[in-house]
């Protein structure tokens, strides 16, 4: 029983038609509902009594959301249909954003204002006796991502459907998603986030549109017809992907795109004989394994681990995708050698470099090309965008577990390894180290392969994600390769967020006030307007009115904050956010030893010199991977200094330590508009670009952090008035550690007391933070070279805190200055220098 | 993160209520859709559009039959609810039927005919482009049963839908129903049936509805409050049952009630522990299992398996059942003493008997009422429906296995089977043979608990299926019981099936006719009104329109046959159909040895014998469980045995020999309606009743059977004349087994003659097919002693058949006869004898 689509588009003989009588009745009533008040109210009232079959006396908020999701979800498939419809009849060249992660959150609150429903759907919903911000509430977030590098794929979907570029988002639906982090004793606890368990309405399942995926087996060698040797992969274990639809709608527009993430199932689904020899546990067997392949996302960020089932979802994903890539590239009849002209593939990270290996099998293997007119294609068909430098984080597989799993490719990563060595050594004979360092294998036992290198010789474009990153990654991990293909292939293409999310939905209050000045919302499609928001800087009136909005938003997270950890904040005192992966790279644990170092002296003062002091709360939110003990041991610091700090009345009034948990997207989304002040103080050069930092003075926030990641640009936006930075520079990072290293340096003596007031025991027994104190001793991320630099720039901030009127034209100016980095900007930067698209609105004729 | 619905009805403070305004809006747009043509088409294309995310140029005949039966699907919600709401206001007294299978089948047709909405879509889906046949034609089979036990179920639920009972059925939504038979090699081969594979418009899930259920633990002893010794059941593992609900519309009612079906799911979800520490495997485990629970159906019919997760699902099935059946009862804060005056439970065979121990475990252990105070309620509430005296099919299940799984449930066991024997003691003091056989335990090593007798004691009442039957029962298994509990509590119920699926749905013709001369639909629900068709038994011009209306359902039969075997079939020829669970009590066997024996005579005659010789087709479908050798080579015999015949051109216009692979009730609707001739040929006294012969002679056939079962009632409604009887008596099988085992009895000649034939390798090798020659050395179910009266019957069904106006009178007058064969009749008899329940139709302010 399989029902496979073999049309999806007009142009080419679809399976059926409707006769010319019926086309007129189908036009009629496939068109968009209208949004009148009471079409919504009618659409409301169906979904609720027919599609959840629920009626006015058994309904509640959750089943009221449900309805209302349902409903706005016909909105979009309206618009998806007909986005779809016109990208199959033009048939233009596409993106396909391939990316194991999308952090999209929720989704209704941004459907409705996308598609400028917000208030239509107030009033209506209002009318049935609900509230739309209480419904908004019950959504549970789709958390596919582990931080910025799914967010930032999240964003990107959001802008290409904005600006009507004709491209889909590739990834996997993972059962569970990021764990939900709760606090037991203070200690981080992780519980399943089963998102899934109530339906979810923002997804299409595409129960047609479904492919097998191989694994293990083993390579068959043959002559083909015309006398040729060839190879084909045969034998072994098949899963089937299935495809799950989350139409992205784009703001003002009629365009709405697709991610389509895939779920695995079971081939066979049952094993009948074993069954029948009561072996139940042999029969489901199977079926277990291959729906386990989608069962979890790793919850790792910026730290690579070697899982078995990791590579399958690797390759399962990346198999699935390109059948669909290549179905659809099929339906038009179009030569091989016009694929790069019709498809551009971005790999979002090296996860899904396998892509690579696997169109030139299917090209070699399956449609009988040459090596070389494969290689071809592949190469300008592929680009690749680095995330990080960090050697830990570098993916490298082992090359039995490939070999075992996926015997065809790796012969055919040793083959092209083979061909691109040969090829340096005719530019560099005999530099065998250079050939030791390029190759896509590393040697040893085993040998590992490096997708990095993998990913970068099969693309033809490799960008970071921020200008110094980007330096870096033709200065160090592919040095050599930019000597090779040289420095044309490497570009840099900084991140951005979406202002539709992270402003006009978080802060409608700033959102408002931005549109008022600027007479109208294009700016939210434009974001270089806000610079004319700096003219209003000065303006003690329009201050006012920017920090008043800060003042409600920090109400607004303060409540959340009672709710959650049942402390109370004063929305007066600044308030100082560090949210995001715990990290020893982010180096949460300088922030803490920062708040002790605060508390301690605090704690020395005198009466008059307390009632100086500009009264501060510090809000850490993050997750740390669950099997990341030093990063889970910041976390327990955290809120162990917490218990003491928010128990104190001596600096009750000065000082407040909140750890918020489980941060997701939509933590975030109350965070960010309500911050003063956002660290981002990771040690110089490891923080490819960060966008957080981009969201928060977005936001009317200021940074602290050190000269790192996309902090530089913002910095350069904004004016180094109004930016705190601090800390070593990522050119002297090295000579620090040799130094540290080799010459004996004593630690920071502000740092040292921090520390013994640690072993004190004021903050419990320490001995369990001693593997933390531990890692201080080599000091790889130099916290005792910037402790110092820190506090005093800390020092700055609460000066400057002090003066109101000063402040407030920092953080206008500030968030005047963003208008580089909407994720709009980085992806025009992508269509016009890397993918070579343009856009494809959805004309009248198809909506 | 758990969504319990604690409230769903409108009597006892609602979580929400719309507010006054709300109200008018809220009733007006959740009014029943209208069913004018272009209310459809718009129902349709939304759908389609929405629901389904297609458009016109991606739709198929499966798209749209989903978005037809979603539109339907529609009609049927709108229905459920105001039911629900109706049965919630006016809380009459509600039955439950338990059942482990409900053999549905497909949904559309049905519910369009039901509905009285047929034409209305046939004509509006005509406009769009597709045709409703087909459409109906695209729905899989909901096959959640073995046979007649299931199918039952299924009549059973439409006539309480028809007739207003205020009634639900509950069971488990098995993953996987009745295992898809294909034949290999002319061999049985079992697929897997994923069903659910392309999602299902029928059921409405309520993840909002869901109960924990424990397994294993251990139980605890304590003196509660009052000082009362009382034990508790804790620890072990629990899963959660998530309910799934079937709306079943009752004909020309507004009625529709709920086949409520469960399905499990992991308690917690996900062990991230295990997780973190690489072991993937164990964190799926405890997920696995409990999802395994309802994966699927046993493929076992009259054949008792006694597997751990059989025995799971049971006690899954009941837990869940009854914690859903006490919620509604508790909404209205009646004393528990009222109960039995509410709730009325019938246990569909002993499948649910655990039921009656878990509702005396939750009275005592959770609900605090006294031992006695909970039996009475128990003995009140409970009925049980057996369905066959053979001993291989009577369940037991271990002593130790019990124990394991449901401790304090063997607990309670033990304890009423206890008090129960005290009481048998005290009226038969010193019987201790008559207390072995009355125990609820089988004593052996290891113990057994017999089921039907924890079944009869727990119930107000025990029915058989058939007069024959219900006599069986009272003689044999359940003769102590009857001297002590007293014949009362021992009644019949004829089974009967519902004339809107089997005659107005499978065959419209003849449903047309008969309305016609009936002036109008009203026998449909009063099938007792079928009588007057008798009149036009003698009406040449009528009994011509009746056997056209015949003709034509063979043509189709033969068109079907055709397709899934290649042969050609004559509409002229006889029909002869045996299909129904392949088993040796149901004597398939004799059946294949009947056609070799016609086809050897055949062979023998000459041209002008030939001649005269109605032509014959034999049609056999059926499934043999897994596990059931026998059964399977009789499947390979008659396949065997139909290449020789279908192949044979000296034969080939007498006689064509036909298996139809994968019986199931969709097939079932074709090949009714078609049949001159069905076989209900069972060992007398071995099948209770028997179901697809009352519609075979409801569809205008008639029965070549044993005495046996329902044959027995249908030979007295429709006159010795219209029935083909032949064959020992029960009350002669007892003796002829004796004798057949003690006096060396030869066997029949004839079917030696048969079984030469079979050896001479004529059919292929022979040897294969020894083991089941071989169980005619002792054999049990009397083919021997029947074979000669069998081909003799024979004899008299082809004189009878030359004879075309006889033949069509004597068909005729036995459909006219079938008024008491009725679902409906059987369910009054259930609901005014032993339910004592009353209709409730939903009346217009619920509508
Ligand atoms: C939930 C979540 N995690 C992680 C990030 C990325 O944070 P950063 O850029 O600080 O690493 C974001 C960005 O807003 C986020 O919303
Ligand atoms: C699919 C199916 N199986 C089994 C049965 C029961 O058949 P019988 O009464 O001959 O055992 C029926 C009744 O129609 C049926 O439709």
């Amino acid at each position: 029983m399989s029902r496979s689509r073999s049309h999806t588009g007009p142009s080419h003989s679809p399976a059926w038609a409707p006769p010319a009588a019926a086309e007129q009745i189908w036009n009629e009533f496939s068109k968009e509902e209208s949004t009148d008040e009471a079409t919504i109210q009618k659409s409301f009232i169906r979904h609720a009594t027919k599609t959840l079959a629920r009626s006015s006396y058994n309904m509640d908020q959750f089943a009221a959301y449900q309805a209302t999701a349902h409903s706005v979800r016909d909105h979009l498939i309206d618009r998806w249909n007909a986005t779809q419809h016109c990208h199959s009849v033009k048939d233009p060249k596409r993106v396909y954003y391939m990316s194991l992660e999308f952090l999209i959150g929720r989704t209704l609150d941004n459907a409705l204002l996308n598609l400028n429903l917000k208030d239509h759907y107030k009033r209506a919903i209002g009318g049935i006796g609900f509230t739309i911000e209480d419904l908004v509430d019950e959504e549970v977030d789709a958390a596919l991502g582990n931080g910025g590098l799914g967010r930032l794929a999240a964003c990107f979907m959001d802008s290409l459907a904005t600006l009507d570029y004709p491209a889909w988002g590739y990834g996997i639906r993972y059962e569970y998603g990021i764990f939900q982090q709760k606090l037991v004793d203070g200690y981080q606890t992780e519980y399943p986030d089963y998102w899934l368990t109530f339906g979810n309405p923002w997804e299409i399942q595409r129960l047609d549109v479904s492919y097998d995926v191989r694994f293990r087996g083993y390579v068959e060698k043959y002559v083909d017809v015309s006398g040729q040797t060839r190879y084909r992969w045969e034998g072994g274990e098949k899963v089937v992907a299935v495809a799950n639809d989350y139409p992205i709608p784009g703001f003002q527009t009629k365009n709405c795109i697709n991610i389509r993430l895939w779920s695995s199932k079971p081939k066979k689904e049952f094993d009948f004989a074993s069954f029948n020899e009561g072996n139940y546990d042999k029969s489901v067997e199977e079926q277990k394994a291959a729906e386990n392949i989608t069962s979890v996302l790793y919850p790792n960020d910026n730290h690579m681990v070697g899982k078995v089932l990791r590579l399958k979802q690797q390759y399962f994903f990346v198999s699935a995708t390109l059948q669909d890539i290549i179905r659809r590239f099929k339906k038009t009849s179009r030569p091989w050698s016009e694929f790069p002209q019709q498809v551009s593939i971005q790999l979002n990270d090296t996860h899904p470099t396998l892509s690579i290996v696997e169109l030139q099998r299917i090209l070699i293997d399956e449609e009988g090309l040459t090596w070389d007119e494969a290689w071809d294609i592949v190469t300008h068909t592929y680009s690749y965008t680095n995330h990080t430098v960090l050697p830990e984080a570098l993916e490298k597989w082992a090359v039995p577990l490939i070999s075992d799993l996926l015997p065809r490719h790796m012969m055919i990563i040793f083959e092209l390894n083979l061909y691109f060595l040969q090829r340096v050594e005719k530019l560099f004979p005999g530099d065998r180290d250079r050939l030791r360092r390029m190759s896509v294998i590393e040697e040893g036992h085993p040998q590992y392969v490096r997708m990095a290198h993998l990913a970068a010789i099969g693309s033809h474009h490799v960008n970071g994600v921020a200008e110094l990153h980007s330096e870096l990654v033709k200065t160090t991990i592919f040095a050599d390769f930019v000597e090779f293909f040289g420095k044309e292939k490497f570009v840099n293409v900084t991140n951005g967020v979406t202002p539709r999310r992270w402003l006009h939905q978080a802060n409608p209050g700033l959102s408002t006030l931005i549109s008022e000045k600027l007479g109208g919302t294009a700016w939210l499609k434009d974001l270089s307007q806000l610079d004319k928001i700096k003219a209003f800087a000065d303006d003690v009136g329009f201050q006012n009115r920017f920090m008043d909005i800060k003042y409600k938003n920090k109400i607004r997270l303060a409540e959340y904050v009672k709710d959650v950890t049942g402390v109370t904040l004063s929305p007066d005192a600044l308030f100082d956010v560090q949210c995001k992966r715990l990290h020893e790279y982010k180096r949460q644990h300088m922030n803490i030893f920062g708040v002790i170092h605060r508390y301690e002296k605090l704690k020395s003062m005198s009466k008059a010199e307390l009632e100086k002091v500009v009264p501060r709360v510090v809000i850490f939110a993050g997750k740390a991977a669950p099997g990341y003990y030093t990063a889970k041991l910041i976390i327990k610091l955290i809120t162990s200094v917490a218990n003491v700090v928010n128990a104190d009345p001596q600096t009750s009034e000065y000082l407040k330590l909140i750890f918020i948990p489980n941060y997701n997207v939509s933590v975030a989304e109350i965070l960010i508009p309500a911050s003063d002040l956002s660290q981002h103080i990771s040690t110089a050069g490891t923080e490819a670009s960060g966008t957080s930092n981009m969201k928060f003075v977005l936001n009317g926030g200021l940074i602290l952090g050190t000269v790192d990641g996309a902090n530089i640009e913002i910095g350069e936006e904004v004016g180094k008035d109004n930016i705190f930075f601090f800390g070593a520079l990522t050119a002297e990072v090295e000579d620090i550690r040799h130094h540290q290293m080799y010459h004996n340096v004593a630690m920071d003596a502000k740092l040292q007391g921090v520390i013994k007031s640690i072993q004190s025991g004021r903050y419990g027994d320490s001995v369990i933070f001693e593997p933390l104190l531990g890692t201080l001793r080599s000091d790889y991320y130099l916290l005792s070279k910037d402790f110092t630099p820190y506090l005093e720039a800390m020092e700055r901030v609460d000066a400057a805190f002090k003066n109101k009127s000063a402040w407030a034209k920092k953080c206008i100016t500030a968030a005047a200055s963003m208008g580089k980095f909407s994720s709009d900007r980085s992806i025009q930067d992508y269509a016009k220098r890397i993918w070579k698209i343009t856009p494809v609105p959805t004309t009248e004729e198809f909506a």
